[in-house]
């Protein structure tokens, strides 16, 4: 029965198809999200193996290194320019400010590195242009770290979309939305620094991933925005948008809402409306996700045990780097992307509908 | 305990002041909503009684009368208008097609009844004035048939809101959709006819339940908008919003995403996300309602009785009638619904933010 093996199946890593080959990771940036939740997920990889970290401070590096085994290298950034401990990896993740992004994957480029990207690519549109172009011309593969894409639960549901479950796909929620300042303190980081993150901060950070989930859903991307954005506090004074909403119009006739926001209570919720049925995730990009599924009537809600996201991702990229395969979502991908918020931005500032060059 | 009053009292009619005196109705229109389900809630109302009966066709009032013992008018919209079996309703509900509205209320008006109107107030918002006016000048009662003012989870939520349940309220989502062709198969009908229907239809006859339940709960007015709508099926060609996406932007800074569909899954959800908290209510504009709380990392699902909300719509009308109360939502109220959709179809056409003067 189709059924039996669905749910068998459901966290079944369909994507993978080698469980031969380690690749060897210099992790580049050392904030919570690499130590906390990247470090720990490479331990029990597959496929991967970190022998690296890079650091601003050597300290913090060496301090790092000290408490995993397999990492023997820690060095800083500079020294990571001058190609220091390059034999020791063979590609890089990069989770530095999103407008340090460039710097680290033209090295990588240079050195011949295979490059993991964190989103948004990087701070404004051209600077991620660049990095494409920086790998393309080294020849040297670019993946982007859209974890969502490997999870099972927004997987599946991409299949039933496939497979014509809510029919013609009509109109689409998403949110994301966190308590920046109960997460970290300090209001003087780079999220809230239009140097660092670029454009903005709740769509740059948050607002990305119903964007990019949406796109990987329908396989359409959008081509006209509207958008509202707002900073009430004194914190998020150098970002123009504390909270966000926005529209998104995609090619396919798709309309999508979003909200995002740095200073709301935690949610996060994606949700398909087609003429024939409903897809609902929530939560969705906290790395645990539930699965409502809506035809005919009848509703279906489907837990699984979670997937280390983070881990599926690595294993994801090296699975392609090992069979020198071109992995994918590539910089092209990720541009689009980045073409796509700064329309937002740019909608937000103009009060009109801004169209996506594509 | 707290706890154990707000849940005892979940469904309690706290807006209910009276239980003595009859209100009498004459319904004006007969369409399925009057028949199926304003007439049988009736029948169990407190304080009213269908008296009268309105239609376009003799046959069809007659027909309606002579199954419900109280009815004993059955007339035709002429016979209304010239003031036939005047003495026998105190006040008409008008569920005619929003075009119509204002020629019905007139009558009413003169003949000095109060009036219970169906949402939207008109087609458009000059008419709208002119039926505020109509009543205003004769000195009679207006109110707006929003049922969802009534719905318990919704009462329970604004007082929730009131208390600082979710914080500073930061950003929102509604959505109501509908397959409106399977509802009724033939597309020769009002809601697809834009001179009967007035700007539209998925936001006349659908987004108007997010706008104004928002407004309900916050409130607050919206004050700017963006707009996407499109029509796609031949069915849809006399409208512009076979679909729409739209953000408004409410006085207090609250930002909220909405979607209306007349061609879609049936779906309805408002969820409102504050600082510190998020209330979630899904389904809730089509009669059933759940209400699911978050707050501190706990989340709590609150189910209940359904009540009828006509019943409930009709009593609250009565129970002000009859204590001589001015009813509420009243006239202003619904022409502020009436200027935020206008704004809308204006920003939807002009591709730019457009404000509300309210």
């Amino acid at each position: 029965m189709e059924l039996m093996k669905w749910l068998d199946d459901f966290t079944k890593r369909d994507w993978q198809y080698t469980r031969k080959g380690t690749v060897r990771i210099a992790l580049v940036g050392l904030g919570w999200w690499t130590t906390d939740m990247v470090i720990p997920a490479l331990k029990d990889s597959e496929l991967c193996c970190t022998t690296t970290v890079v650091s601003s401070s050597k300290n913090k590096a060496m301090k790092i290194a000290s408490k995993e085994a397999t990492i023997e290298h820690a060095i800083t950034y500079k020294e990571f320019h001058d190609g220091e401990a390059r034999e020791t990896y063979d590609a890089v993740y990069i989770a530095t400010p999103n407008a340090r992004h460039l710097e680290y994957a033209e090295t990588a480029a240079k050195l011949g590195k295979g490059v993991l990207c964190e989103k948004p690519m990087e701070a404004t549109v051209e600077r991620a242009q660049r990095l494409v172009n920086v790998c393309d011309s080294n020849n040297v593969p670019l993946m982007v770290a859209y974890r969502m894409q490997t999870q099972p639960a927004i997987r599946r549901a991409r299949e039933l979309i496939d497979n014509g479950f809510i029919g013609k796909p009509v109109q689409a929620y998403g949110n994301n939305s966190q308590l920046l300042l109960n997460m970290f303190s300090n209001p003087d980081q780079w999220r809230l620094d239009s140097d660092l993150s670029g454009y903005g901060t709740s769509i740059m950070d948050l607002g990305i991933y119903p964007i990019n989930t949406l796109r990987f859903l329908l396989r359409s991307d959008p081509v006209a925005v509207t958008a509202q954005t707002e900073s009430f506090q004194e914190d998020f004074s150098d970002v123009p948008d504390e909270r966000s909403a926005y529209t998104l119009t995609f090619e396919n006739g798709t309309h999508a809402v979003c909200t995002a926001s740095q200073n709301a209570y935690g949610d996060s919720q994606l949700k398909l409306t087609g003429t024939d049925g409903q897809i609902d995730l929530s939560p969705v990009f906290s790395g645990e996700c539930t699965l409502e599924l809506a035809r005919s009537d009848t509703t279906a809600q489907i837990d699984f045990e979670d997937v280390d996201e983070m881990r599926a991702e690595f294993d994801y990229f090296a699975d392609k780097l090992i069979r020198s395969e071109p992995p994918s979502p590539d910089g092209q991908h990720g541009l689009v992307d980045m073409r796509t918020m700064e329309a937002i931005y740019r909608a937000a500032h103009s009060g009109q509908v801004e169209r996506i060059e594509q």
